[in-house]
């Protein structure tokens, strides 16, 4: 190994040098697929390094870009694996999607179609807006024959009787202009992609209407991990795979609100106020956690326990360099002598 | 409209210039959606005009990026509409990917794991390759729990099984080294996607093992239309949906063998023998079909019965420009006067 410019390249964590890094720090960011746990099952030494971390008044915080669920469903699972973390501490890509329509004052009176799981629709919902899809839309199917018309907004059809209803004329209106009207009143103003395991062709062609059609409307994906441990014996596509094929039909790029974006920055500053030079983004991934990291102006752990093996972290065509790297978190426990 | 470099600006195809363009062709190469037909429906005044190029002695070639059906398939569509076209003035994208497995010497024992339709599986069994995947997969559904490791390639196991009887020994070996046999006897060599409407995460993740794990995996991507009149109706999510999803997962970008690419020209060349400038691309999209006739040096007519309008012809945004544009394929009948 070349050490022509040792400033650059990631050190590994030793007992040298993480008593002076753990002082230096009043908060851990932790990225929790490949760190925390591995599909449903906790990486060794977990609770230990974080009761230790809390004992010593560090501030914890878990940033996920799993959308699949919302906060609340978060904390439910860090309960169902023995550890105490509430809703406040957990900031998950899905939490971001709802909250970037809220900054950008989204109007509420529109919708957000989802291509992803329940917990960007309850995030929706906890921000005062009303998603369509998601797992409802799982089992659909299409149907690619002659005079079949996907509706991609499923109001517009309440929408057309109740204004029929209130005024005759409309009808008139309605077959004369039935494209005209249905764009114009179509009330999807957002699409939001992320992690779907129940990716169909319904739900792309959905989604493509509606960002190809609706005249502004955004395209935000939670994401782009390319994959991810969704079980602990292997990897498989992440929200990466549904964001790129929203890339490929509707020819745009999505705002991207998770990691390596630092739009959740603001809301963990917001609540912690803690300089981010006192913070320390520990993960799996480089091109999310450590560039995340970099971005906001954290110190940056990468742990080998998930995506990323040593010989890619060293591999000369790798840019992305953490400030320190280690097996897994427990490690620093070790390393403390605790 | 400024005509400030008249030269490269499309020309509306018009009674004046419609007869010397046709005098200098011998063959016309015609896409297939949106300018044969739409979905189902043929456009109209098409036999009469295919009628008439025959009777002038035209050649006809069909070039479609539209993978769901093989060359037979199409003959069968084609006839079903009344139009009496043969496999041999076929060329579809289908035809193309089992085209450049065999000219790049792909291995008859290696496997191709298929992402599309049945004409994929179709022109790679003529051609003597085994497709897995397709329409075969369209049901499947993965199992997102602890301890279910998805297998990528069918044949593994039997080959386990067969070794192992033949050679005890291997048992031990199977045991201690499961990921190495697994990798090494693995026998997807390529993966090629094209358009499927019955697309999910069973086959993105069958396909995203195969190119990220097998070592020398091709990913070959029948084209990356964004969208497709597969109904009459309205647009569709394309290839380049699926396309997309994977280069998402996989972080790797495709072999294309469609348009724009002109790696099917090779073969229209060997078989009609007629110099590329004497023959004139005639398609509804600019960045396939009309860029396809630019790479291969063609003549160029954009027909606007597709996908493309002429205000997205005329966009200052758009740099490609047919040489020639016009409504519709039959409008050629109206300005010979025929």
């Amino acid at each position: 190994m070349t050490m022509s410019s040792p400033k650059r390249l990631a050190q590994l964590l030793s007992a040298h040098n993480t008593r002076p890094l753990f002082d230096s720090l009043e908060a851990f960011l932790f990225d929790c697929d490949g760190v925390i746990w591995k599909g449903d099952k906790l990486i060794h030494g977990v609770p230990q390094t974080l009761d230790l971390l809390r004992s010593k008044g560090k501030k914890l915080v878990f940033v996920t870009n799993n959308s699949t669920k919302s906060r609340r469903q978060y904390a439910i699972k860090f309960q169902s694996l023995g550890l105490s973390v509430t809703e406040d501490e957990i900031f998950s890509s899905s939490f971001a999607a709802a909250m970037y329509l809220k900054v950008n004052n989204f109007p509420q009176q529109n919708k957000v179609y989802v291509i992803g799981g329940e917990g960007i629709i309850e995030e929706l919902q906890l921000a005062g807006y009303t998603g369509l899809g998601g797992p409802e839309d799982g089992e659909k199917r299409v149907q690619l024959k002659s005079n079949f018309l996907f509706e991609h907004d499923k109001t517009v059809m309440y929408h057309l009787a109740y204004f029929c209803w209130r005024n005759p004329f409309l009808f008139i209106y309605f077959f004369c202009s039935l494209k005209l009207i249905c764009c114009s009143i179509s009330q999807v103003g957002a699409v939001v992609v992320g992690l779907d395991p129940d990716i169909n062709y319904y739900k792309l062609q959905y989604g493509t209407l509606c960002i190809r059609e609706n005249p502004g409307c955004l395209f935000i994906a939670t994401n782009r991990d390319a994959v991810g441990h969704m079980t602990d014996l292997q990897e498989w596509p992440g929200a990466g795979c549904m964001v790129g094929a929203m890339c490929g039909s509707t020819e745009k790029e999505p705002i991207v609100v998770g990691k390596p974006s630092t739009f959740m920055m603001e809301f963990l500053l917001k609540k912690f106020q803690i300089d981010t030079s006192k913070m320390c983004m520990v993960g799996d991934r480089l091109d999310t956690d450590i560039l995340f990291g970099h971005n906001a102006g954290c110190k940056t752990l990468l742990v080998l326990s998930g995506v990323t093996t040593q010989s890619t972290l060293q591999d000369p065509s790798n840019n992305i360099q953490p400030d320190y790297y280690t097996g897994k978190i427990s490690d620093i426990l070790d390393l403390l002598g605790q």
